[in-house]
């Protein structure tokens, strides 16, 4: 199936909304569905819009795979309650990582995310829920890059030609899969989500599992955690597009209290962007960057070395995984 | 023995010049005596000196071990034939590196090419030319940071307890072992040198071995090798103590004529310091960051992502291997 591109000149998000509710209701009938909801735009827009649409014959769950930034299921689960939808918390962090486990390759890391949230955890909550429908916030741009192949998005199955029905036992519903991130975002805010959801930056399919070179485990997790959190602080107000912070793999030569100290390399970007298609470093302040960098090799343990990432994409690509 | 520093506002070239020929001159006697110029301005500094004190008695050698940035043994023994200085270039490439195949820990780099230098191609040298003396530029920062345990200088023998009269059968003399970076460059203008030459940015010991992390081998040092072309060809001017550009062992996710390129990453350094003990980013401005990336990733074959590093040394140090 072809998907069109609504431009963000031409969305009318009230009557895209409609579209959709009643498109949502006119497929799943008075069946039930799922979905989960990672706080991210994308799933708070289409949980916003599988509510009205099923009301409570759509369940939102949050998938803790231990992958999410710092006290984000709590956060997000509040802010939900407040909109009045109730979402359930479900602890995979032992599947996750014993997925992940021995994998460096990120296709292979981002194959094993895939396959134990939509087969493994999420295979489990359809048949223990009865639903026959997954609700997903794919958008336009994840088809594209996944198309194109620059690089396989988690949430694409259909377009590369899987049958969720036959492999998984649910159909998939993609209500936003011809907008990119701004109309997303224009969308959000017409669902009457809160600024706080619909302006985060983007954040990726595989959490931060896309934020660590080679093998993702819980103590590299909790390193890029830790620098993840220091840097959304600080950039929250820079008005970049999208912010991040990345552990690496290599070890590089640091000195602590006058003894070497072989330790890690924390990599940030930042990036102005409209689309995530192309993007360029945002100019941060010295002062900003320097702030960053101490901040970083103060308070997370082991990491001795920051640098900036100073390379358009393309050749770079926002994430690095 | 220990060592005394001789400050920059102590440091009287002349006389110091004076005192070090007589050293020298004194120490070897009607001997023999060698030393390995690097172009840089500790062993050029070492190199004038020695020949003030030798004149021929002195056999000064370019070692050219496979590591060393674009075109230099040729530069180096141009600009010393102007001065007077013949040097021998020796073809050591194949040595090195097949002392380094297979290593990626940073001090066992360092050990190879240490012993590669002292034992194999130095042992060779001196045996065959009868010298029973190796002057060397060794400096004060050198023999601190290999004392305090911070990084293991190639240079550093006597101090870590190494006689090298029966290890490796020659005396080794470090006229220059009192003096910083900014004492020797003091020295080197007095000493005559052109200013290419004492005020060069510093290089270590380990050359470009020193820039790639992880595993030493003849394509991963041309693809630093092309890089730091263009960091010192963009650099030159920016007034910095020093620069240089470092190959990750890292892959990073890029994208190529629309295709995903799983690439390489180059980060790059620029210094502001007096004295390599302590040291802050350089705060170049951000069209430069840009053209850098953009040149890199254009004209290094495989480089799809750059960095510049913004941690102060401490914690981080000024070379990353």
């Amino acid at each position: 199936m072809e998907i069109k591109e609504i431009k963000i000149e031409d969305l009318q998000p009230e009557r895209f909304i409609k579209q959709q509710v009643k498109e949502v209701f006119s497929v799943v009938g008075d069946g039930l569905a799922v979905n989960a909801l990672s706080g991210g735009v994308d799933s708070s827009a289409v949980t916003i819009i599988g509510h009205k649409a099923l009301g409570k014959r759509l369940k939102t769950y949050f998938i803790e795979n231990g992958l999410m930034r710092q006290g984000e299921a709590e956060r997000v689960c509040l802010l939900f309650k407040e909109l009045g939808v109730l979402v359930e918390i479900i602890d995979a962090k032992k599947e996750f990582f014993a997925a992940l486990k021995g994998l460096s390759d990120p296709e292979e890391k981002r194959e094993a995310i895939t396959q134990t949230f939509y087969k493994n955890v999420f295979g489990r909550l359809v048949r223990e829920s009865g639903a026959k429908y997954l609700l997903q916030g794919t958008n336009y741009t994840d088809v594209e890059e996944t198309v194109a192949g620059v690089k396989r998005q988690h949430n694409i199955l259909e377009q590369l030609g899987i049958d969720t029905q036959a492999e998984f036992g649910y159909k998939v519903i993609e209500p936003i899969i011809q907008l990119r991130k701004s109309g997303v975002r224009s969308l959000a805010k017409a669902l009457g989500l809160p600024e706080e959801l619909y302006n985060r930056p983007p954040f990726p399919g595989p959490a931060l599992a896309a934020r660590v070179i080679g093998e993702v485990t819980p103590q590299r997790i909790a390193t890029v955690r830790a620098a993840t959190k220091i840097v959304e602080e600080q950039l929250c107000n820079s008005g970049a597009f999208q912010y991040l912070a990345i552990l690496h793999q290599d070890r590089v030569t640091g000195v602590r209290k006058g003894k070497r100290d072989f330790g890690l390399q924390i990599e940030i970007r930042c990036w102005e962007s409209k689309d995530a298609l192309v993007g360029t470093p945002t100019r941060l302040p010295y002062e900003l960057l320097e702030k960053l960098a101490e901040r970083i090799t103060q308070d997370v343990p082991g990491v001795v070395s920051v640098t900036y990432n100073i390379t358009k994409k393309p050749p770079s690509t926002i994430e690095a995984v």
